[in-house]
């Protein structure tokens, strides 16, 4: 009886980690060069948790039951809240505060590309300023990322503030912004037709209505952001926005672009909100983040400023694959292969001799001809076979067989690490 | 409104995340040098995964509940199953098998010193080969694992067969052996009056019951192996184990002792049992594994031999505390500190440059005193301060500060990474 996964959810075979590996990897060292420190926090939290913060809608999306305990429980199906509950209750944390993350989270929805049930999500946050230096880094940092994962040139930041949106609808004389961002919201899901009658129907002139379709249409330079305001002057929060640009620059990040599509739903942003794009335009979202400044005194008395954005492992993998970005390997790895009726003590002491000297080293543990180690040591992608045969050992000495083309030389016990050391394969 | 953490779940704040950073990054690294591979499953399986493998019991101790779709699932209580599932559930994976995973997994039970609800397990298996050079390679790897987290002489690992347990009771005449089993897992949960009554209440008599109590009392050299059996004929099983304890010695693992009292439950085991001890006492087992190989029977029609063992994060992570072991640090940090009126783009660039150059680089993002930063950096655990004032940027350069001696040199922006790399702070 053969009992399935359950859909919606991964297997990840080694084929498939490699991948997963090297985002894990470069997204850590890179947060690391940042100054940002790893925490981690529960998959399980109660169901409050979310409730002040979402509201029941979300919750229907979750992963919640009652434990053994009659707790009301829930898979965290996003990092922040959990994050924030650990800063709130603790009172000796000198601010800024530089965290990172990278747990699994759950949504209980219909599976479709680039989206499962369960997912890694990789989460940087800076809590404390509250200015526009902070905004920047943490765009640096995404961007640090996607470079790190061979991406330069390939994506593109596209940028909005929530409170700039706000200056120009009101600009336009709208008093309810936010009815226009959950429209505005569903900009790349409604055809033009829609989006416009949308708008007039919560009281948009059909000019205004137009001018909002034409601002959503194309990300543009952030040159143009000071053109939003017409002949007005320029709002605080766009000269912000237009500051934390250049300070991006210096951080080498060009490929930033002004888009007023961009709000990240009805969420608790504040300020800057943020997506990064594959420039093919085939994906969803690679990652999104902004600023929350709120959501502290929601879970506490406190007041903490925060900026943050998360990246799921679904699109950028799919991303990275599409690409054809490999992870790249930093040690050699040898197949020790075993030949005739050479001990197994043998066979360990040379793999131990070549692991200590940082050799990724598999060796023959079953009772095979050489030429089905030989064929084994090819399909587990190692590059070199060390072959450990009666004759040579008599000698103190092993065949080396380059895997990729075939050559092989005898090679006393005492050479064999800077031997290898020295073969470059491939 | 503070929402607390639920009980028996842990969070890791950063000085937490260190030690489990270096057990995850040393298991991982160790086992890669090994040739084996990481894999990843769902943190959610159908129950019936489990039901299969381990009776209603231990589904008492799950986080089990029905999904919106019905489905009766569990968070995973342990890494084999999922193993196990996806390695039946394709064909064309050519063994031997080395996979290795680093799940979170759950239990339903009272939180307890070294247990909690949740926790991360590092697990390695080997599928294929039934023979002793896997017995040897797997304990080796564990034994790898222990002595890259500083742990060399701290340790040892007790062996032991069930089989060869079984060829020793039968010798005794005892018939089921699985009652016997059942009494030594208890064997240091109870008294010795406690052990001996229970022995004989099974039908042994005192003088053999007395025997196994001695035989459970004391962890023996492997030497003594052959003792078991008094002047009758060392059977297979104890020949397999002495086998693969002397590959071991060339392994280079010289802590092993025979332990008769460790039977790892009554779970799915069919040969080696082994178990790795703190030598001071202090601790329950750090790691535990063996052969199970009936298991892969139990998901599919294919009989698959494996041998694989597990590490819990809690143990060992305590372990490592209360020797004073510290997580090695690879990298130097810096800490920018930005003074008076420089703009934060002179920030971010030079913090670009040290963090290109393998520096990790805090920058100061608010405006604090240049005091307040040093402290901040202090704080924050980096061993260099570059200072960026007005008057040192106009000749192109930044005062480097040591922040273990408070000595500080001035420096220009081009000699900048030569001379931090060169410094030894500390």
């Amino acid at each position: 009886m053969q009992i399935e996964r359950i859909k919606g959810f991964r297997d990840f075979y080694p084929e498939d980690m490699e991948i997963e590996k090297f985002i894990f990897e470069t997204a850590s060292s890179v947060a690391e060069s940042y100054g940002f420190k790893r925490i981690d926090f529960p998959s399980l939290e109660y169901i409050d948790l979310y409730r002040i913060k979402s509201g029941e809608e979300l919750l229907n999306q979750t992963y919640s039951f009652t434990d053994r305990g009659g707790r009301e429980v829930t898979l965290i199906p996003e990092a922040t809240p959990s994050t924030v509950r650990m800063l709130t209750s603790r009172k000796d944390i000198a601010k800024p505060v530089r965290w990172y993350s990278f747990p699994k989270v759950w949504r209980y929805e219909e599976p479709q590309a680039g989206r499962f049930r369960e997912h890694y999500q990789f989460n940087a946050d800076i809590f404390g300023p509250s200015n526009e230096e902070a905004d920047a880094e943490i765009i640096s940092l995404a961007s640090g990322i996607l470079d790190g994962l061979g991406l330069s040139g390939a994506y593109e930041i596209r940028v909005n503030s929530r409170i700039m949106m706000e200056d120009i609808l009101n600009g336009m004389g709208i008093a309810d912004p936010y009815t226009v961002f959950s429209i505005v919201d569903r900009f790349h899901k409604v055809s033009k037709e829609t989006f416009v009658d949308d708008l007039m129907s919560v009281g948009l002139s059909e000019e205004n209505s137009n001018t909002i379709y034409r601002m959503c249409s194309e990300a543009s330079e952030p040159g143009g952001i000071s053109g939003l305001f017409g002949s007005g002057k320029v709002s605080k929060a766009a000269e912000r926005l237009i500051r934390t640009i250049d300070i991006l620059k210096e951080y080498g990040v060009k490929s930033v672009k002004y888009d007023f599509s961009i709000v990240r739903g009805l969420s608790y942003y504040t300020g800057l909100v943020f997506e990064a794009y594959d420039k093919s335009g085939q994906f969803r979202a690679i990652l999104g983040g902004g600023r929350y400044d709120n959501l502290a005194k929601l879970f506490s008395e406190q007041d903490i400023p925060a900026v943050g954005f998360g990246m799921g492992d679904a699109v950028i993998s799919l991303l990275l694959k599409s690409k054809g970005v490999k992870a790249p390997h930093a040690k050699k790895s040898v197949y020790v292969c075993r030949v005739g009726t050479v001990k197994a003590e043998r066979i360990a002491s040379i793999s131990k001799m070549l692991r200590s000297s940082g050799f990724i080293v598999s060796a023959e543990i079953m009772d095979r001809s050489l030429s089905s180690q030989l064929k084994y040591a090819s399909y587990e992608g190692c590059e070199y076979a060390v072959i450990a045969g009666e004759r040579d050992l008599e000698n103190n000495s092993v065949t080396v067989r380059d895997l990729s083309t075939g050559e092989q030389e005898i090679v006393t016990l005492g050479d064999l690490v800077p031997f290898l050391e020295k073969s470059t394969s491939y």
